[in-house]
């Protein structure tokens, strides 16, 4: 089956609150005829995306996991490709999207914080990524972007510096940043395309809405769903001149 | 008369050669409906392009200028308003990326090749920077895409890493990308979008096609084309969201 | 007793191997009067690195430990303040240069190979971090530099670029950097200083000399001798000018 | 005569405020054995700085210059040489430490501020770089730290960020920071060091001190005798570990 035949799956990891990042990518490449594959931890929130984007009309299907542990993640995209198998379906994009977050003084950062860190946000990147280039290497090139497949990562302004309250966050998103790049200059030889976005300002998701001191203005936060059209456009860009990294912010952001 | 309803006008310069970056940006943007000023030294080629955009159901107009003097950038920008003047067209979008290349060992780099680099690679930027900012000032938000316009620096390698014989050029490139993240922060706020995108790699124009060296292939060399979708999108980000610099390089490069 | 009165204590890990970095450190420390704990992995080395700096007139005190892990760390630095005890003696200095290094093809690096370098590389220089802060926290200013001690990272060409076979490495070597931005500019305030030596070429040990590729020759490969000065100038460094960050590389290196 | 004989010449061009980091540098490198060649615009600051040198029993000569185009620098250096000759002395170190501020919105720069930063910010920062490798290149290879001549370059924060109100002095610093990285790649092969600080915080100078609002607290801005050790220290290290690069800011500065 021909590259332009068989149907476009994208899996997104870090799906799991429906009003973020993952959830918003999701959407939106389901309306461009991608059919979804969601992880997450927490199966009830996952179900709700993906039933929300099913009864939109899209095709999209939960794959919830207990932890980011590599077997987990393993176990996980078995279950995606026995769920989409090829040669019908074909990975052709993946969002990493997971992480765990801590903003604490380096003193009151505990070795548990920096595991957790470091686990859920450069071991488990390590795991995703491994299966995402696995399942790209498995397709042909697809003639209209000369790519096998695309894998984004979600960065944040922690991943290019350190800050007073952002050690273990920021160790560990500076090593899934790394990684990014490793895979890039390794993988484009093969025509599988690795990008880092470098997410630099405060999203907007129904947790912040709820803090009134968060304010729902387009200028000052990123809304989840212009960072997916971002990812679309990364996913479409094609063999000629892609990106690596790119950075996002709102119009009145300081930095 | 309303954002929505004024003709927009790209201004592009550094459009000379029709098959590189700025005359593939005209290009695509006429196709989506954009009234190109095409900027340029030396009219004929410049001529050219606008007659090939205009043939194809375009709407482009020629401004050769004699050099990239700040009075020339002037007198240039004066006539493009009389072109398309307000309210009936709005200049929405600049693309900068004219510039003067010097490869050489640098002691045989001569200060007459350091100064042309710095007049057309940076006070010229500034110069072109000025107008494009004072054009958007006096347009309203978009309420598309939250901008009152968009700039673009064509940026280089040399923009980030200075390297054996790229002194002059890569003085003069860094020069720019800092000009360009200076107008990112202090017009971020008055939702004007600077942006730079970092072309790291070989572009496929005519010229290089004239080289039997240059291979004509989409792994290895950067298409005119695909850069110019990149500008594209970049014009096109909304003020939640938006980049100011990304990376453009072909699958194969080594980097 | 004050800060100028009490001995210096210098706290190095990863000193294993006598002929790198970390032993360098300690006898050039040892020959500027600091009193020199020594910690890695295997005592034999370790005991014959002390024994050696004692020999010549120094004072060192090996500390092996099993593994780089919290509690393992966390005793050796009680094990150090038994032997220097406040307030005869002060550490006043320390540095970290332990870590994991793989150099593989992506897809052969194993979840354990990713679990090695994140627990030595970022897990074990948070920990060995934590106790050096809270060590220099007891200290008084020193009058001749204006700090109350002196922490160093070694990092690598991989701590600023992820590469073709360094993916976990890299992702280690950024996340310590991440780490030693974040308490330089946390305990600067405290006067504290911070920094991070890029180590950006191939080290001459014992083991490199044993490989005859590894050329013998100061223009192509660092002295650990020559690394370990730099090391004593950042410590010396005083309050009003410090650094961060520095690389290091040969004369002759490729960059 | 051999490299350890002749007398050494250190070369310092933005030397004119007497109490900023060009003197502070020129004394400590007369104390340290080094006859001093002072440039800078304006003669009698300079002629003061020279003297007090020479009364403190170093050995200074103050080369005034009109302006820092091209040949004024060419003249100045061909002074420098005839006071200073071969085989007697030999020049072995510079500084360049000139520049032009200018601190504006993008919209009241004018093109003449422009000028003026990329004149003497890079123009003349190449005719100076052009003079000291020029005369590194009549050395012999040091025996003593692997090197012909050691060229400082004084950076900015500006340097690697451009910011509001700092577009055109950015862009200059930018510049030169370019110029000092191919330098540092073209002629480390040679065995001439180049080096670039970034001085990432405010200098007590005279000129500081008369403005209250600064305050004389190490903490919080650089001493120039301390950016003038760290030059040392960048003269002095050896071809097996040297440094491109650093930053140098106070213990207490934001950043």
């Amino acid at each position: 089956m021909a590259a332009n035949v068989a149907k476009r799956v994208l899996v997104v990891a870090g799906a799991g609150n429906g009003s973020g990042t993952g959830a918003a990518t999701a959407r939106l490449f389901a309306k461009n005829g991608y059919h979804v594959a969601l992880i997450a931890r927490g199966a009830d929130s996952l179900n709700k995306v993906s039933e929300e984007i099913n009864a939109a009309g899209g095709q999209a299907a939960p794959f919830p996991l207990k932890s980011y542990s590599h077997e987990d993640i393993a176990t996980t995209w078995a279950a995606i490709h026995e769920r989409f198998p090829k040669p019908e379906y074909e990975v052709r994009a993946a969002v990493w999207n997971a992480g765990h977050g801590v903003w604490k003084p380096f003193l009151d950062i505990t070795p548990t914080d920096v595991q957790e860190c470091l686990d859920t946000g450069v071991a488990a990147a390590f795991a995703f990524a491994r299966h995402s280039i696995l399942a790209f290497k498995e397709n042909e090139i697809d003639p209209t972007n000369g790519k096998r497949g695309a894998l984004i990562f979600t960065g944040a302004t922690a991943s290019i510096r350190g800050n007073v309250v952002t050690s273990a966050f920021s160790a560990a998103k500076h090593g899934a940043r790394a990684l990014s790049q490793s895979l890039a200059k390794e993988f484009g030889k093969q025509n599988i395309h690795v990008s880092h976005a470098i997410i630099d300002g405060g999203i907007l998701t129904d947790r912040s809405k709820a803090d009134t001191s968060f304010i729902a203005d387009d200028n000052v936060r990123l809304r989840p769903e212009s960072i997916a059209k971002s990812y679309l456009y990364l996913v479409n860009q094609d063999n000629s001149s892609w990106t690596w990294e790119l950075d996002l912010r709102p119009a009145h952001e300081k930095w």
